[in-house]
């Protein structure tokens, strides 16, 4: 489903993976330096007017040079707080503001220059702005470049759910600047590495190995060896969006260790644990549970946990969550269907299943395995 | 592209209409007492879980009906004010926030109970919560009827534009129940005649002429000619939205009166005159318009003018809106491209043509003469 190649032009560095979806299909492009390349950003801009959403970490960094990249056109600018606290409606409401306060009309560009907040937030005002304008994702964070800102879910949280309200509404284009990962902080890279970590274990054991072998390589941030992950991440997320775009079946296998790691976000607070962090003791409460089904080896298991730890993320629930509220949490997920909680898990390394077919029983006992109170 | 047929049970007043939009196709159900038919409204609900969306004028009519229709699911509530000044962000807001409280997932139901606002509201929350759940239009005005509940226009206001953050997203039915306008408001009569009004001037001179004998027939609520019209009616629309769904092009046309109408309701504040009334009065301007283009025949333009005004909808500006209102307001409108104002006007009675290209003095006489003030 996948078109993969690498430019021949002068930077050697550059890959172009297609996210095929007939009339919504885009290009994700990775290289180095390509915030500051016009080109690769005027190329997917429909009229002559763009906003440009960001956060006021990245905005000092990197905002500049992409406005300079974007001189000739009408551009607009939103520079929200930063934080999963701050992708919520509220937010939403100013982007709408701003884009009627600025006169832009059904022509104008949405830019996303941040991580998954902006790049969520941005998406869905794209998707409802005059019922659906163009936008492109810029990802400067790890976790954004391997997984939000690919498949088109955008939205914003509720005070009761993450993610609860939203749209799936693809971008034109998304440009990966792989050198934007050196002003990262080291916690968000680890939470970044908390998905590429799952992409191995869901589907690609080869890239686990590789992970087990190379995963200081990451936290030093070689820049080659990020660009490996993401390439790698990036063409198995716009296989299983292009077979599955609406997540009516295996799109939900990308979803290892969430329906744990958003129980942890919405019981924590939005903006305590970072989302990659919550989703890295979520994915070693799906292998716990995973090993008790009789499906998982419990020493693959246990490279799972050994990995995640190397890659500084938490293997262990927050103290303060009870089981009771895991359940409470989980029972309002989206992939709930008819009160049964449907959970993503792992046959073996390398392939996930979705069953709905987990007791509650069985669920605590990995709980509190996990570090999770007893009620 | 339509299918058009009359049920052969005993209910000889039935039509079913289809709109073909393949896998987002439904059918179009037009009857008598149709909202006390519970296998009508049962065969399109496709969980367990109803949210049935209603206001407080409509609720005390047919709220009861439709929860013993749907007796043996869980059904819950809201009911919200009257009136188009509600249909915003913080009424959205409240939907969201009692699909949480009560726990709905995806395989929920939302079912809209009223005019056009809750149906507007309650399709784009349906297509916002949890980035898309099943909606069934049950719609109770004739405007509704015959317009805004058919062809996936969803949304809510911005205090700066009317239907500014919405979707494109299509009902899995709509059921007609024409007995309820037996208890709608003369006024609202009127403003639901007036979109009946604009099909005719934009595709169907016969519906135009069987209008300027049948109109005392509408105003006193002969079912069988109201049925009759929304049935012309949604085939018109279902026909265009068919060939052009997400308003690309051709589906503009059913806009007619509408840019300059829009600019009324906002002008005014929403909700002082209805939307059908401002149509009205827009498309009197229109059809000016459209004779100062050498287009529209004077003689036709006149007979418009006065059908419209046998409908008791308005035929001038409200006298407080200036020249300058309008073009303010109208710069905003949606189908506005890159600073051009685009209209909706008629090349002669029963044929719309969609134009970029006329000049500000002109709209200027034509708001003059019909009644805006000079700036």
């Amino acid at each position: 489903m996948i078109m993969s190649q690498t430019d021949n032009s002068s930077n050697k560095d550059l890959v172009i993976l297609q996210v095929e979806l007939g009339l919504r299909g885009y290009p994700i492009t990775i290289g180095r330096g390509l915030l500051s390349q016009a080109d690769k950003l005027t190329d997917h801009v429909v009229g002559r007017q763009v906003l440009i959403v960001t956060n006021e970490t990245v905005a000092p960094l990197y905002l500049g040079r992409v406005k300079q990249s974007l001189s000739g056109f009408n551009v607009d600018e939103v520079i929200l707080p930063d934080g999963e606290a701050h992708k919520n409606l509220a937010t939403l409401t100013r982007l709408f503001d701003t884009l009627l306060e600025k006169k832009h009309n059904r022509t104008t560009t949405l830019v996303a220059l941040g991580g998954g907040v902006v790049g969520d937030i941005t998406g869905f005002a794209a998707a409802a702005y005059q019922r659906g304008v163009a936008f492109i994702q810029l990802p400067t964070t790890l976790l954004a470049q391997v997984d939000s800102s690919v498949g088109g879910k955008t939205g914003v949280n509720h005070p009761l759910g993450k993610n609860m309200i939203g749209a799936f509404y693809q971008p034109r284009a998304v440009i990966i600047d792989t050198e934007s990962l050196l002003t990262l902080p080291d916690r968000e890279l680890s939470a970044g590495i908390a998905e590429v970590i799952k992409y191995g274990l869901i589907a690609d054991s080869e890239l686990f190995n590789w992970l087990e072998k190379n995963i200081d390589s990451l936290l030093a941030r070689d820049l080659d060896a990020l660009r490996y992950v993401i390439h790698r991440s990036c063409r198995i997320k716009a296989d299983v969006v292009a077979q599955d775009e609406k997540e009516s079946g295996l799109r939900a296998i990308l979803n290892l260790g969430h329906t744990f790691g958003h129980a942890i976000e919405t019981g924590l607070g939005y903006g305590q644990w970072l989302h990659g962090e919550a989703v890295g003791a979520g994915m070693v409460m799906a292998c716990d549970l995973s090993v008790r089904q009789g499906w998982l080896d419990s020493a693959d298991a246990a490279r799972a946990k050994h990995l995640i730890a190397r890659a500084k993320l938490p293997v262990l629930s927050p103290e303060s969550m009870t089981c009771a509220d895991y359940l409470a949490h989980m029972s309002l997920d989206k992939k709930v269907v008819d009160g049964q909680i449907r959970l993503v898990l792992l046959e073996r390394l390398g392939k996930a299943v979705i069953t709905g077919d987990v007791p509650h029983e069985q669920i605590k006992a990995t709980l509190i395995d996990c570090g999770a109170s007893v009620d």
